[in-house]
């Protein structure tokens, strides 16, 4: 078979469009309601995804008097979609700057034991003061050293996955020995970061470790991808912007000693689809007039770190920003952001209007056939291993997708037709890592 | 309606007893099973039990060697069982040493939004040097200086789940305003152990803050249940112990300015149920024979706090145990073992025999309508509000005390037959906690 396409649905209540839960069709709830969530897995499910996924910060992320700002902890979510599920993978984001690595280890290991093997870790450091100030700091810690903590979180988080031998358990109830003793071993771990002792109080995930995901794209963020995700979900606007972090990401994978094929690269889209190009245009417009501008302006000024009042809706971007090394989170982002507006002579309300539908992600508008034609041009042209699908409306933007484009990529043999494997790391062709301290104390 | 009693069903995969997971009948993987505790589950909620409950400590609990020890995160697992059941509470046990406010006031907050009002939290402060060792401690706190930081942490939570307003939401979608900017609102504590800005970044749990239960009978844990517990499972061997300390929890309720009618006491019981009386017994005689002493007495030695050696199977209790003022966990386990002992003159190997099926708590042992006189018996003479039912074998334990004890106390007008509310304090006839910042703001 073909090398295949890879499909993540990026669940966001309404859509990923700022102004989404304002339509008429949306439920203005959906991000508290468990029976949304699940018709948007059900509907990735059925068209065969790789996995859903939910972003996360613990701190209140946007203004909730804009959209709906209220979110439900995604592990004990995806843990509610595991029940209702049977094939899907149930990717959650979760950081190591505000967890406790034998905490988060133990959720991560009881997802992947209650859906079967199908959890992922999205793994963040949390960009930002608000979220510093709900853990009792002043300041946020600096990028580096955020890196370094997760560095250390995700050193001692597989070692906890790996205290328990695969063969540990072997219930033999004539003798009364549920589990072979020595072969669940305390990890003694005691770094810059964490002491900790283990042994973990779950056995062994059924994939090993769950599948280790990443999102960030500065420099520290690329290094830690390079070690560590597993499938790296990326935002950059354009396609030879998309070909550049490919190759730099597989390459630096490579200089960190593994396969690059172990690393999937999905960049984000937003799938604007429409029975004409025409028609396609006019839903993306729509979007973009209900906008409420005064709120968008707060979210930029705070990506970029200045003061919302320098931003003048009909004007370009100011010249004098605050460079990357000048701001302590969002990194990648904000230059995305500031080369976009630039490149594009754009006024701040043309740009609120391009981050609106997809906050830096590629925009994909047109006909089913259109959209197709320009995932399978990424595809096969070093730009990506799939892509994270992010509907600007949902659910209506996931059902066209699924059941419009979806087709037309199996009849080009480019996309499964029914799942092969049962765990997340089967489809998306990843190898269940050996266990670590089983290779040492053999 | 008269005074009608409540039922919890504690979760515990193959059952409360020890060896139950050796018997023929038992999954020995049902720990680590999503269907077997969906199961238990149903059988409760086809009962119209008030809620399930799980157990957890964050640290490898017993001997992995003697029985199923890995244990699935409690609130994760109770976010899947959300999923397949619509009325019966879930409520998961953490601990307020180990985690941030934060993040566990968003976890329940989470739960309570995904099961429609149904969350419940068994707060505990977690005794153990091998926890604390699991989070950078070489020794755990102090137990009076944990229950000073349970406190705090009880009040960052309430204020964080007070944090939005009940009528914050307003989703005016010709407006673009979906919440009212200030009924959102930070909640700037500042306190011993924690600093914390909030607000929370989930709105309101519909129950207000989900049921809070404590467990801990120790003076620090009866003080601080008679604070913030709505329902208190005990372990009391007795009928007189019963009464003594239901007594004692309403009269401190009551000087803490509560009515004590919404603390609600649920004593410990373990139902062993045959056709005869002698059938019954048989039953409890089998378990304590599969009971594999070595590993018992090593859980006694350190609840006891001695060394395991000092322990001899067909001798008493040692003369010279540490007191409980000289132990920093488990005190109010470890003072019921000793009296329990010394009470009835019993040998190690005969006190392993009761600890086996109950840990502590009063066996309710004989025929369907024995274990429903006795039911009665303590629920009519001031013992109990109800009961924490804690079989010694599941899930036949449970499928026989709901088919067979259960319709007993209905046709006495004793137990529901149908769910009157659909939240978990409506099932406890709690009622929901007014907004505190709400009070203040106004």
């Amino acid at each position: 078979m073909s090398r295949q396409l890879h499909f993540n649905l990026f669940l966001h209540d309404t859509g990923h469009h700022e102004a989404s839960w304002r339509l008429p069709e949306s439920d203005p709830h959906a991000n508290l309601s468990l029976a949304a969530h699940q018709h948007l897995t059900r509907v990735a499910e059925d068209a065969r995804f790789d996995s859903v996924f939910l972003a996360d910060s613990p701190v209140l992320w946007s203004d909730p008097g804009r959209r709906p700002a209220g979110k439900l902890e995604p592990t004990l979510l995806l843990a509610s979609l595991a029940a209702t599920t049977t094939r899907i993978g149930l990717i959650a984001t979760a950081s190591t700057s505000y967890n406790e690595p034998f905490n988060l280890a133990r959720r991560f290991a009881s997802l992947d034991h209650l859906s079967g093997g199908r959890a992922g870790w999205n793994i963040v450091t949390t960009a930002g003061e608000a979220a510093a100030r709900n853990f009792g700091l002043d300041e946020q810690p600096q990028h580096r050293t955020r890196y370094e903590r997760a560095d250390e979180f995700l050193e001692v988080s597989t070692k906890l996955w790996d205290s328990w031998a695969d063969d540990a358990i072997v219930a033999d109830k004539g003798a009364g020995v549920h589990a072979v003793k020595d072969r669940v071993r305390a990890i003694g771990h005691r770094g810059k970061f964490f002491q900790v002792e283990g042994p973990l109080n779950v056995p062994r995930p059924p994939q090993g470790h769950p599948l280790l995901v990443q999102a960030g794209s500065s420099e520290n963020g690329r290094e830690f991808a390079a070690k560590w995700a597993e499938a790296i979900f990326v935002a950059q606007p354009t396609l030879a912007e998309s070909q550049a972090f490919y190759a730099d990401l597989k390459r630096r994978a490579v200089a960190a000693g593994r396969n690059p094929d172990h690393v999937v690269v999905l960049p984000g889209i937003v799938p604007v689809i429409g029975d004409t190009p025409a028609q396609a245009r006019e839903l993306e417009a729509e979007l973009e007039r209900l906008i409420a501008p005064e709120f968008a302006v707060a979210t930029l000024a705070t990506v970029l770190g200045v003061d919302p009042a320098r931003l003048k809706l009909d004007e370009p971007l100011p010249a004098d920003l605050p460079t990357e090394d000048e701001i302590e989170g969002h990194k990648s982002r904000r230059t995305l952001i500031v080369d976009w507006g630039r490149r594009e002579n754009l006024t701040v309300r043309q740009l609120i209007g391009k981050l609106g539908g997809g906050r830096g992600h590629r925009t994909f508008t047109g006909t089913p056939v259109q959209v197709a034609d320009t995932i399978q041009h990424y595809f096969e042209n070093g730009a990506a291993d799939g892509f994270n699908i992010m509907p600007a409306v949902l659910p209506s933007g996931i059902e066209a997708f699924a059941s419009r484009v979806v087709p037309i990529l199996q009849e080009r043999g480019l996309f499964r037709t029914e799942y092969t494997g049962t765990t997340l790391r089967e489809h998306y062709g990843l190898p269940r890592p050996a266990n670590s301290l089983e290779l040492i104390s053999r």
